[in-house]
């Protein structure tokens, strides 16, 4: 506990959107003091004691705002590499730049996990046009192309199957650095989030499975239908990856899972170096949340529990859906969570309910 | 709902200390943005979007802070009747007026809650020291001499019994509006925190028992040995003393218990109109806290759930107790709550701990 940061401390968060915010809102919990960082005003400014509006390419604001904390983390992959490098010139930055590195380059991240023998649906990089056929080759006709960086939310994507026009497909994705990745036909998504302490210590929360809607995460849902020994392979891929990376903080793993004879049925679909909209639902239904374990991480505090006291289902409120607040608030047994965002644009995240019940399985001690 | 602010509205809160910084930031989970007023800088305005530093006498800057809000309510009721008016005139005031009124005078109060039927310790006013013949002959020779306004946590007591000099014990109030309360035997002190919404609907927490340590909360937890029958009493006498005072947010009545034979088991001891201590355990065992369902009363939205989905036990951190955080944030199930305070002065309450198991009962449905 020696490195710990004493309650009352400024913890520095790069990112002024909802994971900024209820990072903020975790911290303050906890007595810290929050300065967020944003290119623009967000819903972390409004909890926060102190915000700076600026460039992410302006190394030289970023290291004022990082001289003015005591430690830096972020709350999302796509800041740019330089600037969070220039923060950790000033203040510890947490989690490092390794996972940034590598979780912002799907062609880094997938061989990077294939390299820790985890598997990922089969990939190739796409340059040009005339990489289709070898691409193809390894990854089936079926397949998806995206862009190897800042794609998010579906995002920078496109179908690809029989017919497609694969120049025109490629051109509408605006760069030349792009991964196709192969289509793989699964059960169901499910997320591991997973919180690693400074002297790496790890604590786990229970899996949720994951809904989309749109190419947008729809719901997230615990218990999952994972069995116990899945469920314990995938705390191991996690960890493996938490471990690898010489991660601090939340990290969480997106992975299909789909019964194969003979094969591993977990493939890791992406990570996320950060808190992540699957781990919503632990703020109404655990002691403490994936946002307060990762403020804790990044302070160098103990890990705090991740037992669920109730079951749980998190649905975001994507643009209109917001609308729907009234009844929303009125449910019985149900956490209402709203970002603060004033317009409801179409595909935005604008807040989530989380739905609670009784846990359905008897909770065991230990 | 044709009166309830929309997400994004200003909450004014009058008050800069603990309570305030907890009602923010449950007023933020909804999407709210806050403006605290407070004589000095407090826990309230790390967390806050505005804040603003004034005296509770200056009737000028509180209307200028009640007409930059959509609604105005306070942490504590011994903010200046004169003060809470003068914001009443810009922005609706919840709970109202009458509330303050009442609770900021012991003599008040304690009528007023005789008025309604309803039990409390025997009482009698003292402006004098030749008061006292009178008023002990009320109270009986065990009793506790008190401050009839601006007391709080022991502040402003003497215990008398026999023996006492009651002139000096009189001298050492420094003021001669005083009041003289029997001391009671009882069995143990609960408290009930009901929330009444705008349009008069009521919602109870589950009762939690409270204990003291050196005239300060030490614990509350539920749930309490309170019977079915006199936990149905005791939330009707909230409920009635709720509805009396035209009461919008939540309402705390402390109550002793005591089995008499042929008497009311129940006697309150004091009410304080606003979110209390001793509710603390909702953040951490409830969908939705004592902190939300006061914002969603004074903002005129559905009353959320208050159904607890664990037992819990909350703790005060006073004065250095707050130095075990260390060990504190290692516990097991339990949620911990600093509030960011500088200084731990003793008698100071620095933050709590809710320690969470799983309900020991079945929980009903309904």
């Amino acid at each position: 506990m020696s490195k710990a940061l004493l309650p009352g401390s400024t913890i520095g968060i790069l990112g002024s959107g909802q994971l900024g915010r209820m990072l903020a809102m975790a911290a303050a919990r906890l007595g810290f003091r929050c300065h967020v960082y944003g290119d623009a005003p967000g819903p972390a400014f409004d909890v926060s004691v102190k915000s700076t509006v600026g460039s992410y390419e302006d190394a030289a604001a970023i290291r004022a705002f990082a001289e003015s904390v005591a430690v830096v983390t972020y709350e999302f992959e796509n800041v740019p590499l330089a600037a969070v490098s220039a923060a950790g010139l000033s203040a510890p930055l947490r989690p490092g730049a390794k996972a940034l590195e590598i979780a912002q380059d799907r062609l880094v991240e997938k061989t990077f996990i294939t390299d820790l023998g985890i598997a990922v649906a089969p990939f190739a990089a796409v340059s040009s046009p005339a990489d289709f056929k070898t691409a193809l080759a390894i990854t089936g006709g079926k397949a998806i192309l995206k862009t190897r960086r800042f794609g998010y939310d579906g995002k920078g994507q496109a179908r690809i199957a029989k017919g497609t026009d694969l120049a025109d497909a490629f051109a509408a994705l605006g760069t030349d650095a792009a991964i196709l990745e192969g289509f793989v036909p699964f059960d169901f998504e499910v997320s591991v989030l997973v919180a690693r302490g400074v002297t790496g210590e790890l604590a786990f929360y229970d899996i949720p499975i994951n809904t989309h809607r749109d190419g947008i995460l729809d719901t997230s849902s615990v218990p999952s239908p994972l069995g116990l020994d899945h469920a314990a392979r995938a705390r191991e891929i996690a960890g493996a990856i938490a471990e690898a990376l010489d991660y601090t903080g939340v990290l969480a793993v997106e992975m299909f899972y789909a019964a194969r004879e003979g094969a591993e049925a977990l493939m890791v679909n992406e990570i996320a170096p950060r808190v992540h909209n699957s781990g919503h639902w632990t703020i109404d239904a655990c002691a403490v949340s994936q946002f307060e374990n990762h403020i804790r991480a990044v302070a160098g505090w103990p890990l705090g529990p991740t037992v669920r006291h109730s079951d749980a289902v998190m649905q975001n409120l994507i643009g209109d859906d917001v609308d729907a607040w009234p009844r929303l608030a009125a449910e019985p047994s149900a956490g209402l969570h709203l970002y603060g965002k004033n317009e409801a644009r179409p595909g935005r995240k604008m807040g989530h309910i989380t739905r609670l019940r009784p846990r359905a399985d008897v909770p065991k001690s230990g």
